[in-house]
């Protein structure tokens, strides 16, 4: 439980998960990104990303997102883990700077909110079984990400 | 002392206390933030939010602020905390974002700088003592918070 | 390795090494800086601020981009640190507020991107020996920085 250094170690290895998430999409480094996800894991964005289910539809949304974008920039913060055995949940703070220069109305567009995710225990570590975004503000020119 | 697996559980605990701070803020969940402080806690926020003795004051100020608006998100990074024994200092930088859709020129605005903690070992955990908020920028629209 | 309290607390005393950094440009607390690097440290910013070769041109370029300035925050998030043995690499992201009021245009100027860090193990503590600043996005006014 809560403070000794099993939990301490699982706590941070989320974390660890939840920036390298960031890291795979901002780099667009989608074998990263299967290391973030089990194989039949579902993220549930909402919007016109709508629900994924399995590794190769979530690789495909964000594929599709974040691809025609010159940068991305997916600010994580506030992470709050509970870790109960094998399983756990999280929920962080999203920041995501989406930048597509030249766009007429302005280069920039945040995407703010939460991530709330169930994990698990793996014999490679912990991954993502489920992701929900809950989008609560917006900021910038939404045409960046073809919202309009 | 730095290092020890007691310090990194006390630190990591008063890092959760400080999410768990915005959590309750941006939820309006006022239970859990009661679980933030100690019952005669001091929360120096400035300007005319003030500075509000006891917990009672403390939530009564944060629900005139935040229950007016349609959403809120206190982003909390960069936390530097010091433990000796029983008391801990601790500093965070804040990137609150208030949004309130519909209002007369931009719906966003930021309030952002730093919040200075004094923090007291508890039977039930680490809780604030004394909360001082510096600001050091604002950004977008400050009617949404009824600055004006 | 990844897990023992030794490997735990490395990596915790490099994130605090990360936000002290970012604490002692705001402050413009040159000696707290100062322990931040080598001696012979480089940090190669980029644009005009360059590559500089030793903490005092590390200082100089410093304080010449933002003592003229009101305020500042370099909000510091997605820490990535792996260590092994007496040296470490991290990469996290920044998101770095400048401010200078009345200034034309705008007071503000945000500045974002990643930082790319090789630390090392000293008598004192871990220091950076060469942080690379990769600028991903920026908004705002640039004439708060002198960029025009």
């Amino acid at each position: 439980m809560g403070g000794g250094l099993e939990d301490l170690a699982d706590r941070l290895a989320i974390t660890d998960l939840l920036y390298r998430y960031a890291a795979a999409l901002d780099d667009r480094d989608w074998a990263l990104l299967a290391t973030c996800f089990t194989p039949d894991a579902v993220a549930i964005y909402g919007g016109r990303a709508g629900t994924n289910e399995g590794f190769p539809a979530i690789e495909a949304t964000c594929r599709r997102s974040l691809e025609p974008l010159d940068a991305s920039q997916h600010i994580v913060t506030n992470p709050q883990v509970t870790v109960e055995g094998d399983a756990a949940r999280s929920r962080c703070y999203l920041q995501a700077q989406h930048v597509k220069r030249g766009t007429e109305g302005g280069d920039n567009f945040t995407v703010a909110g939460s991530y709330l995710d169930r994990l698990v225990r793996t014999p490679d570590g912990w991954r993502i079984a489920e992701r929900r975004l809950e989008v609560t503000w917006v900021d910038g020119n939404p045409t960046v990400l073809g919202w309009a």
